[in-house]
């Protein structure tokens, strides 16, 4: 525990009351919200921080601070009723009254980035569990590499039944359990209320039976028995296996006539309830009012918090490990990966290599992970496919954390929502790989990872039909334009192992946007063939082949496809047409590039995109004119090359396309 | 057991392996493909078929028949060997030649309406098993309509570790031992072998014990000990809980030297290899040959299906239900729905209800349930949110299968994959809600039901900015455009309570096409204020408000921005510039439409898109040098007309964009 000083229990029951009384408060100003979780939850939350969670609201991003993750999102009030009594200087009571407001920092869900003290934007469900997860596993990863006197603290999460019912809850628990977490520690809000109603509902799972199936330490416990949750979270603390506590609670505990049931989930209790609240809970003060003894028994819980921070530093500066540990924290070295990266790019200009680009990807790779120490690869069960074990990585295992290489089995979205938490964590930057059709599996932590803005990298090969057999379940067709759609992602598909290396440089250097790099199954010739010192690929789109000005037609290919976009000009060529070549690693970052440069790029003449996939999207680079040769639908299973006859994405349907924008021109 | 004859367990174990060479073969000719799983799970497999399954391949659509769902897809061969031994018509030899070739039915992975016998596609793991727990239920739901005479039959899965590793899965073995869908039975090829390697790499949990607290009856068996297996199934059948068998088994079985490894799950095993299996399974023929007592062996399994389905056949034709589970076999009725529908816009026109979308669906979903008897509804614990109960809706429940209504839980994921089992099962048209957001966690079964082509219909309200303080993560903003991309997805975003109901018409009436209908939750002012005793839907956009030709401007919206179009649009009468509005409900339909129509609805006057959602899609409606106005990121947590304000999605910054758009051009 951290705490010497024996508990004053009944003051814990008022710091408890405070959480409920400022939740139901903020939700009933805000006309909207969820009072139902925190007022359920808000012994065990209080027992949690008064008597275990080692945080510091002046330093909030103390690497060391234990994690607190509310994966059951829409219970934000707990958090920022919590946030607000530590301290923390953002979280005033300004915020708490403008919950749900615009501007405030106080979102209807907690966001991460919008105010100190909130590790990981929650709200869809079992994201928090599984982001939670990862920060676990990193914690592990840098005590294995920096040892206990720098790294030593626990992850705790609060999930609701929603988080237990989603699939990624069980992929979670299984790569959990599997990994012995031993410092994730689950508070299960065992209410036995959903939005629908009971939980009978819907659901006969027996969850203790479930968690302990996965290699769980698992613990009952009466939620509002705070004697009793400290003993659980004492002996979860003492297992050396990830820990669930299943806490009864009663939902919206404390109002008297709307506890325990589903009403209370979802809406503002109402001033009456409100009002019969306050007298069940002993609570007589105005909405928002803090009593002095409350407010000293939360800052009592950050002062222990700056001291365990302040001896922490004390380790940091006397510490054999303090140059590594603080360089993990910070940023990648740029100049040596730049460095390491053109001098590779160089060699490929000479050797021209025809190797796929999951091998390209493979190739860069040896050079990022010997560059980048903190590098954490991973595979969902198709290692030898995406190419993504470079030479002498070890695997991480239940107990020995020292490995750079995670097998995350056949489960992609929880690989996507751990590299979330293992970003967000620190220290690490975690890339992981996968095939680009089950993007859609990992969809929903792609996302939160965009929102929050962490380095993820997602290694996404087998890109199109190129793949060939495996057929139409496993062909991507929409998953660009899809991944294209989420804000502030970087989708790669570069074209060969220069533009593969270049999109790494650039993902590895995007401090807060995850990258998705597309990746061929198949091989493609060098189309990058002189070294012109420079990145291109960070424009987005260039000129690959010039022609003498003005050019008669524009071919834009991605990928796989520039190779094909090359052969149609060859071949305009003996007919006397003059096609420049665009390639188009990364439409994000063509779109953010000037206009003068983006029409120096694209020009005046007919236009021809050349993707296998979907046109849509590419209204960034054609208009309603220009043409497209690409899919229109799914795909087929066959080889590889018969698949682009097949859908006619050919140099010389591109060639006769071109001509006949040509001649409709003229 | 199917039949009364002793079993002739010698022969039994030739066509187990006969699966095992022409899996064998297969691949090698396809110079790809995955012999493991259908050599591992042969045994199993011939003693399902040989001793309990009941097909008819003379009639492969007979409601009563048995289901079986390879949901480890990637054994494809598995299935196409069986089905060419039972004598499918559509799959001889030469099929199964030309295994993975252009063209085939023997696609990579099982396609369902490539060829008879195929329940449904497969390959994406764990699908499988989530569509095969629609189709029990599905099976419990028409039992108890049409009674055991009828409907009478079982559903068998082969479920890999994969399958078992995904997410989806956990939502599937929870729902199904929540409603005890006892005959569904799950054969898991334990075999501890993944792609990486052994299972161990990566999961510790133990899927006996974890089935076991779903609810489920588990046993485990050696899977290459047939009369352990039989006696395993008939204990299953026995069961009223849904049953798991573990069966444990070696993979690729019967290749002397690379079986039980990993080399041997997708890879050929090359010609030395076959031919010591050739050797070490007593089968010395050749290549793609089928000696005589073997086949003799299946097509003895197809008769005793052949059997069965004439006795089923004079059950039929003297039951009391002959017409109504007929009935519900067919397509809904479309007249009794057009006239309902038609009779209730005649009523809407007139009252023009001020709702939000999602209760219009709710008005609309009491006509259509009250008209079509076998539509299933249900929501992803957000009955009250999405508006999918209708009046008189009993809930499905453990035991009871005779309601309309699925408390899916907070399962969004299995809703999509069981909603496509139910579809693929036959009698019944289901429906099934969440928030749009969501959209991204059942995406994958959303795509595997537009490449089957069901008729599915995914009701997902709260369907932009629009919903308000919930915030960024439930804000849908790129998920327009991210399901407009999928092919054969039809995407409705209706203004108003008429184009609900049109969209839900077209909806109900679309026999191989899943819809989307987005909602939003905000209410909406009717914008259909005549009757034109028509479905104006069915063109996916049209002119809801016409101008003196030649108009000055086009304005395009959809759902809740239509209101703001037509304010826009009053606006800019006010400064005698002459608006036309364009409602777009569904973009697919409109992009059907031929070039005559598309651009008499689009005009030449400058167009602007309005939808509080991003541009990327847009492309069909609009030209480069158009406008748009909508959302370029993520949004924000507050009130809903604030977020219209802040994000500048108002009637004012149209008409300025309007007015910016004329002066540019003149």
């Amino acid at each position: 525990m951290n705490q010497m000083t024996p508990i004053d229990t009944a003051l814990e029951a008022r710091m408890a009351n405070a959480i409920r009384a400022l939740a139901m408060d903020a939700v009933e100003a805000a006309k909207s919200g969820h009072p139902g979780a925190p007022m359920g939850m808000a012994d065990v939350a209080a027992v949690l921080f008064n008597r275990f969670m080692r945080v510091d609201p002046t330093t909030h991003d103390w690497p060391d601070r234990d994690r607190f993750v509310m994966s059951a999102g829409h219970g934000s009030m707990l958090v920022y009723a919590i946030n607000h009594m530590l301290g923390y200087d953002d979280m005033g009571m300004d915020q708490i009254r403008a919950f749900r407001q615009m501007g405030s920092r106080t979102a209807g869900h907690p966001e991460y980035g919008h105010a100190k003290g909130i590790e990981t934007t929650t709200g869809p469900l079992g994201q928090g569990i599984t982001t939670a997860v990862g920060m676990a596993l990193a914690e592990r990863m840098a005590n294995a590499r920096w040892g206990d006197d720098l790294v030593d603290h626990h992850t705790y999460v609060i999930a609701g039944d929603g988080c237990l019912m989603e699939g990624i809850s069980h992929e979670a628990i299984d790569l959990a359990g599997h990994l012995r977490l031993g410092r994730l520690i689950v508070l299960w809000d065992d209410n036995g209320i959903t939005i629908d109603g009971n939980t009978d509902l819907s659901t006969s799972t027996d969850q203790k039976a479930r968690f302990a199936a996965a290699g769980w330490h698992v613990q009952q416990v009466d939620g509002h028995d705070r004697e009793a949750v400290a003993a659980a979270i004492e002996a979860a603390r003492a297992d050396d296996r990830p820990s669930m506590i299943a806490c009864k609670t009663v939902i919206g505990f404390g109002a008297p006539n709307k506890q325990g049931s589903h009403s209370v989930h979802g809406a503002p209790l109402g001033a009456e309830e409100i009002a019969a609240a306050r007298e069940a809970l002993d609570w007589p003060y105005e909405p928002f009012f803090l009593p002095d003894d409350v407010l000293n028994g939360w800052a009592a819980i950050a002062s222990h918090g700056a001291e365990a921070r302040a001896n922490w530093t004390a380790r940091l500066d006397s510490s054999k490990n303090r140059n590594e540990f603080m360089a993990a924290q910070g940023q990648p070295n740029e100049a040596a990966l730049r460095s390491a990266i053109g001098e590779y790019c160089h060699k490929l200009v000479a050797e021209r290599p025809k190797v796929a680009t999951r091998k390209s990807s493979e190739m860069a790779l040896e050079i990022v992970n010997a560059t980048l120490p903190n590098t954490i690869g991973g595979s969902a069960d198709l290692t030898g496919s995406n190419n993504t074990l470079t030479k002498g990585m070890q695997p991480i295992r239940s107990g020995d954390y020292s490995g750079r290489y995670i097998h995350y089995g056949i489960r992609e979205h929880a690989m996507a929502a751990v590299m979330n938490g293992i970003a967000l964590h620190g220290g690490f930057i975690p890339y992981g790989g996968t095939f680009l059709a089950f993007a859609d599996y990992s969809r929903p932590a792609i996302r939160l990872g965009a929102l929050m803005g962490v380095r993820v990298i997602h290694v996404m090969t087998h890109d199109s039909i190129g793949l060939g057999e495996d057929g139409p379940t496993h062909q991507p067709v929409e998953h660009l334009a899809a991944l294209r759609a989420i804000p502030n992602l970087q989708v790669f598909r570069p074209a060969d192992a220069v533009e593969t290396a270049e999109a790494w440089e650039i993902a590895l250097l995007s401090e807060s946007t995850p990258s998705v790099l597309c990746l061929s199954r198949q091989n493609l010739p060098a189309v990058r063939t002189e070294d012109e010192g420079e990145n291109r690929s960070l424009r987005g789109a260039y000129v690959l082949r010039s022609t003498p000005a003005p050019r008669d037609v524009t071919l834009i290919a991605t990928g796989s496809e520039v190779e094909i976009a090359l052969a149609a000009a060859d071949l305009l060529r003996e007919q006397r047409i003059d096609a420049a070549v665009i390639s188009a690693p990364c439409f994000e970052l063509f779109a953010a590039q000037d206009r003068a440069y983006r029409q120096g790029v694209l020009c005046d003449a007919p236009r021809i995109g050349i993707e296998a996939a979907i046109r849509q999207g590419w209204d960034l680079m054609l208009r309603p004119e220009d043409g497209f040769i690409g899919m229109t639908g799914f795909g087929a299973s066959a080889p590889s090359p018969e698949l682009y006859r097949h859908f006619d994405i050919t140099p010389e349907a591109v060639a006769a396309l071109a001509r006949q924008l040509i001649e409709g021109k003229k």
